[in-house]
């Protein structure tokens, strides 16, 4: 009875009644049954964003790929593997008023994925060919009048980080892109701290090094200003 | 003080005074900062090893790719990520009375991954070439006079199980092979039962499918019985 007290107080909050869509972790891209492609990516900063915004009133539809971190109370969970069907499910989730892609999505997945295990042979060794997954942020970024309001990307890069972000917003259409830099040296990735930049259609502007929680909830404020 | 107590009791097993090996888990080869290819393996059933020989009295070095499961207790734990890695850990914890790889090591690695994030762009699709990981099992059974008296391998397969791991043995120089069948179908991958085929000299050994810790136990028991 508390918690569901706490819960009710929580979505009385500048959120309430907006429906916001946010992607985490990292997919999983099958090569054959015992072998997959995967970027890294605890889902540690899509979970605090998820968690965020539910503490602003927000309904959260948290689309999960295999992630090392349990997913928030208080959200509608939907668990992927892979990019497409991380797609599917974001795009069953319209309509809504945002959405907040952090997961880390493959950019390719193996063409014609092995239905049993790739033997290893002496002197023989596999050749993959890729082909593109869907481009979820770009996808959602140009749905015309099913839109949702506010489309925000990440980008983890490991250089030039303003500019390929930069690059990144105008070539998607996306509205903001939440830059970091994933470089080994920074830590980042694993880690607790995250350092980002946002770009807008303002330029880029740069958070300092914070707890992923509070970059969250630093998020979460600036989408409640855009949204209401 | 209890648990001192019960470590002590367990420490004088049928294995007290012997030293074992174990591997478990998966290993990630990395494609670039933020991409790798893994094996699927939730370390469960090579962690379940560990403990069971440890209830038996063994000394157990516990060299373990990134897992779900944490390690048991009362092990000495050595944490890699490739399996080039892995391989050192395993060498340097020679010499040991037996070594039992049940990890689920990559075959290939990525020759020369990239130091920087792999950019995607329009049409250019990566090329990924690969090159053979160090082969543990093989290079551990045929280490001459320092090689443990009991020698025990893994075989994951989808089909042809008994064929391809008998084969296995023989080509590895191993003295058993604990196989199984990791076809979708079966839900071994990522359960909590195996149901595995024990190849030795003598043959083919099918046993009843099970919990993961209840084949631990019995082949910490089989395992006991061969070295003492």
């Amino acid at each position: 009875e508390i918690v569901d007290a706490v819960v009710g107080a929580l979505a009385a909050g500048p959120l309430q009644g907006k429906r916001i869509i946010v992607t985490s972790g990292p997919t999983h891209e099958p090569i054959d049954p015992v072998r997959y492609i995967a970027n890294r990516s605890s889902g540690a900063q899509g979970t605090a964003i998820a968690a965020a915004l539910r503490a602003l009133g927000a309904e959260v539809v948290f689309v999960t790929g295999p992630a090392d971190v349990p997913p928030p109370d208080g959200v509608e969970v939907v668990r992927v593997e892979t990019a497409a069907q991380m797609r599917d499910a974001v795009m069953a989730a319209h309509p809504a008023d945002a959405a907040v892609f952090a997961a880390a999505v493959a950019d390719w997945k193996v063409v014609g994925a092995s239905q049993s295990k790739i033997k290893k042979q002496s002197g023989a060794l596999p050749v993959l060919e890729f082909e593109e997954n869907p481009d979820i942020l770009a996808e959602v970024s140009k749905m015309g009048d099913a839109r949702p309001a506010l489309v925000v990307g990440f980008a983890a890069e490991t250089d030039d980080v303003v500019a390929h972000a930069t690059a990144k917003r105008a070539r998607k259409g996306c509205d903001w892109i939440v830059a970091n830099d994933v470089s080994p040296s920074t830590g980042i990735m694993g880690g607790s701290e995250n350092a980002v930049t946002l770009i807008t259609d303002a330029g880029a502007e740069a958070w300092p090094r914070m707890g992923k929680d509070a970059v969250a909830r630093q998020l979460a404020a600036r989408i409640a200003d855009a949204l209401v």
